[in-house]
């Protein structure tokens, strides 16, 4: 589906969750199900030959994607949650968002040495949850065969944090475009 | 797959969150691929021919099985969340814990007048959440053609709250059971 068909079924909603931001509503697309099944499909499209094993979600909308692709890959699901979520041994990671920072935090036993891991979110801005992701992923000895985002919000540069890596996004948007 | 061979992929996590509670980790479970696919597929089964056009997931780990079992049936998935979550207009339903109180929410657009609906989540216990869905998506005019769990804790009896709609689980576990 071209890019243009995707962003139509974005809804832009202004000052959200803070004055000054357009934030990025993908409920509209993923109530759609021609359009949840072209992106699922197209998110997982490069890593379709790369034998995934392990497709990582990052807790709460990136469990849409991971699942949904995890399914199709013929792959297992693994989850990055907030701090407290995780009910067995974890390592977690902090990272830093513009006046706080946040935990996430992974099962110890969840990734084995050398297995081949897609990581996905539905949304990359600056890049810190996914970073932390990254982090705690190759901690476990996690091979990172991939990243795959829906949306891109290419101002904020969060793409420069991962060059070592294949990314692949669906949808980029500047800052204040509508 | 057998009910048994699924139990076994699932962690029993004592006294978590709190002294005297088995939780059930469902986590080795989803990292296997052959048990996703299984447990998607299967939980998906009875509504095949339902034309179901609607998968509703509840915030966090329902969205992990909404959105596979969305894909696989050929149907959108619909977000209930955690209060302050969405960023569009919503309606929202209280509904009591053991000892506090939890909202959710969901657009208030996000369902129309007769669409046919299929509502899943992780788990079942007292069904306080489910109940607080079922209310949300009927006011909407969503018609439930089905409510789908991968666990159900039969000792809780929440069961009994959806005597009106085909409801169905794949692993039931007693109270104590190890």
């Amino acid at each position: 589906m071209k890019e243009k068909d995707l962003k139509e079924k974005i809804r832009n909603i202004p000052n959200w969750p803070k004055k000054g931001i357009i934030f990025r509503d993908i409920t509209p697309l993923l109530k759609d199900k021609k359009y949840l099944k072209d992106v699922v499909d197209e998110m997982a499209e490069p890593y379709e030959d790369k034998d995934i094993k392990t497709v990582v979600g990052i807790d709460a909308r990136g469990f849409l994607f991971a699942s949904a692709i995890a399914y199709k890959l013929g792959a297992g699901v693994v989850l990055i949650r907030k701090k407290g979520k995780l009910p067995y041994k974890t390592i977690n990671r902090e990272y830093s968002l513009e006046y706080a920072s946040n935990t996430l935090e992974i099962h110890d036993d969840s990734i084995n040495k050398g297995e081949k891991v897609l990581l996905v979110d539905d949304l990359l801005a600056t890049g810190g949850s996914m970073e932390a992701t990254v982090h705690l992923v190759e901690k476990l000895g996690g091979k990172i065969e991939g990243i795959t985002f829906l949306v891109e919000l290419i101002d904020l540069r969060g793409r420069e944090k991962f060059k070592q890596y294949p990314i692949h996004s669906l949808i980029k948007f500047k800052e204040d475009e509508r």
